[in-house]
């Protein structure tokens, strides 16, 4: 940990040394594990798709709860079907047992008509299905040959026994793990509170009253790649190179944020404010710089306890920072994990050649698409780090290793964009 | 196009064939090319994410607006340093330019300082990065080798040119276009309204007063899937076995709901009510059952316009059909698609043989990992139909093809459970 010292871009001290990919994940690795758990909540069940469960959950009963017929058909002892030999026997009908139904016990020497999904009647152990069988003047006729004990029935907890684990905590819940919480009547779960990420930019080409007014791009990129990934996410844009005024809005979001964005304003010009401004605060320096490209000025900054992400202005490089770095350390913090998951990587060829960045890790944007059995990867032309429409073009990112010169058909690994 | 005959199911005559699961693509791919095309609205760009183009867009203002310098640095015109055949050249220093100014004219024989992302002074036409230079006593000193036209400007236009096809129609929006659109300085946009689809769950066993009462499982599971899907999903629960309850439900929600679907009670059983009562409103069926396992009693009904899924009751089964047919017509309609999407496909061999299903197609739940630069898909075990543990411990559906055997290190095909 280091802190930076005082402010002006000139006489500023050596700032900690640039680190490259690997190291900064390491860092990122640590960092999150210093953090507290999110606080927990409870939502009903049906609110709860795309929460992160806070708790690993048992099941309270069995499942199935009792035998059931898997069959439309007919339940019936298998001792009380006489092997005549012949190629039939036959067994009168008497009750009728549907789903909900709590079927008096089985009257032996007698077959019950059973629907699919209805409770076995106690003391019956057969199902043979509808159609498999004849029924005339109340007679069930049936070939001994086709029965077996058990058959066509889901027996009690075959899918799992009251108290098998279910479910664990830290899994981001989807349709599968609301059927099985639903199928235990559990109507309240617990859930992670969602991250509260606040997110800065600043420049006084961002007012509208600006000769030359720009379009500040880097905060609603941001919300929309963030929120998608159920963060809940405050966005601020300062419109001047006042450094008290970006001073005023970083303080404020930190008291309210678990995380903290900002974008731009960490380059040497007497309008990047954002470092000087986090020195001020008295925030410590994790690194300054990462050997990649795009996005070799992100700085990692903590303020208090709250992590500080100083991204590039420059949209692509700010999106690529926020792909690769932010993601895996929102992920690992909404989920609580003891270190930084690693992005999905896809494996695959690529389709065309690239330079070594030196000793920089690059992130270039590829399209992704099988071809038989094998993904392959092509170029998406880019004009650099400001450039957004590449973006829109590609599936994701390929990772240039550093020193390494890429040529077609090498294997490669790229992430892709994702949305859960 | 078939109806049903009259209902109860011992006399219904015979239902449309059933058909194998490649012909069930086609007639949903058929079926999706009739639909109308969804409604546009106009949502705010900051509520766009998720949300389908409805309308093609292109560049309203080139990108960059203008010649814009990439660094912080300094501007000048090339043709004013003098090449003196020495190591360095001096000019001096006299305007300064940041970000959002809208400067004057160049002052011919003197440099500009320039920030990153400032407009260039017409007429100057080089940018030098700060770190390459020396500033003594107003005088800009510089190596004349280090110098060339266009060095460090972003050019007008050289992203795109204003009139550049920048998005196309039936794009699902992310952060991506999202940045894209906020470069422009759209603030509305132009996307179709989510599709409206009505799920129907029925059976007296639902209700709670019922003897043997059960959770139902099936309208849960669908709603969160299908919503996260971006479907405005409407969930009703029949808790009786009355046909004139269930048809109340159908016809109120058909009314209002783009896409039907109901799970459950398409069997023979006399509590199966889901065919007579489409028949006795008048629905086509467009085939009775699929050759899938599990899944094998989907049928797929026309209610006036309305496409009405009708699902196994068992929720593996349900999960299933709808993964594998529900979510590709959904897809496929909100997007507006003139025939059914594929869902995507990932290759991988499997680590685990499986016998042949006959004629049958089958969907085996899996796990999917990377093992060097392979995907390997390894077999999650089930209990049938009725299953929803499985699904949990799964990470998508391996496809088995009609009469083929899977064999341990076979290149199989699965489809991811997917969020987006």
């Amino acid at each position: 940990m280091h802190s930076l010292q005082p402010s002006a871009a000139k006489d500023r001290t050596p700032a900690p040394a640039m680190v490259d990919y690997e190291h900064a994940l390491r860092i990122l690795s640590a960092l999150v594990t210093t953090l507290p758990a999110p606080d927990i909540e409870h939502v009903p069940v049906h609110q709860a798709d795309g929460r992160i469960l806070a708790t690993a959950l048992q099941a309270l009963a069995p499942r199935p709860e009792a035998d059931i017929s898997a069959m439309d058909g007919y339940a019936f002892c298998c001792a009380d079907i006489a092997d005549t030999g012949l190629a039939t026997s036959t067994i009168p009908l008497r009750d009728y047992v549907v789903a909900g139904d709590q079927p008096a016990p089985h009257h032996r020497g007698t077959a019950a008509t059973i629907l699919t999904g209805a409770r076995l009647p106690a003391g019956a152990d057969c199902v043979i299905a509808r159609e498999r069988v004849e029924v005339r003047n109340g007679l069930l006729h049936l070939a001994p040959s086709d029965i077996a004990v058990g058959k066509n029935i889901r027996q009690t907890g075959e899918e799992f026994a009251a108290g098998s684990p279910l479910l664990t905590a830290s899994q981001k819940l989807d349709w599968r793990h609301i059927a099985l919480l639903v199928s235990q009547n559990i109507t309240q779960v617990p859930v992670y509170k969602p991250c509260r990420v606040g997110v800065i930019a600043s420049g006084a080409e961002f007012a509208q009253s600006a000769p030359d007014s720009r379009a500040e791009i880097n905060t609603p990129l941001l919300h929309a790649m963030l929120t998608r990934q159920g963060a809940h996410v405050t966005s601020r844009v300062v419109c001047s190179d006042s450094r008290e005024d970006l001073l005023a809005v970083i303080s404020e979001l930190a008291e309210q944020s678990d995380i903290l964005l900002t974008t731009g304003g960490i380059s040497v010009g007497q309008t990047d404010n954002v470092l000087p401004v986090m020195e001020q605060l008295g925030a410590s320096c994790l690194f300054r710089r990462v050997k990649i490209r795009p996005g070799k000025p992100f700085t990692l900054m903590q303020l208090g306890s709250v992590p500080v992400f100083c991204l590039p202005g420059n949209p692509g490089a700010t999106a690529i920072c926020a792909q690769v770095f932010v993601l895996p350390f929102l992920r690992s913090f909404m989920e609580h994990r003891q270190a930084l998951m690693s992005f999905p990587v896809l494996h695959g060829r690529s389709s065309f050649s690239h330079p070594s960045l030196s000793d920089a890790t690059g992130f270039v944007p590829v399209t992704c698409a099988q071809s038989g059995m094998e993904t392959v990867f092509s170029l998406v032309p880019s004009k650099g780090a400001s450039d957004v429409l590449c973006f829109s073009r590609a599936d994701g990112l390929l990772l240039i290793p550093p020193g390494q010169t890429i040529t077609i058909g090498d294997w490669c690994s790229a992430t892709r964009f994702c949305s859960i």
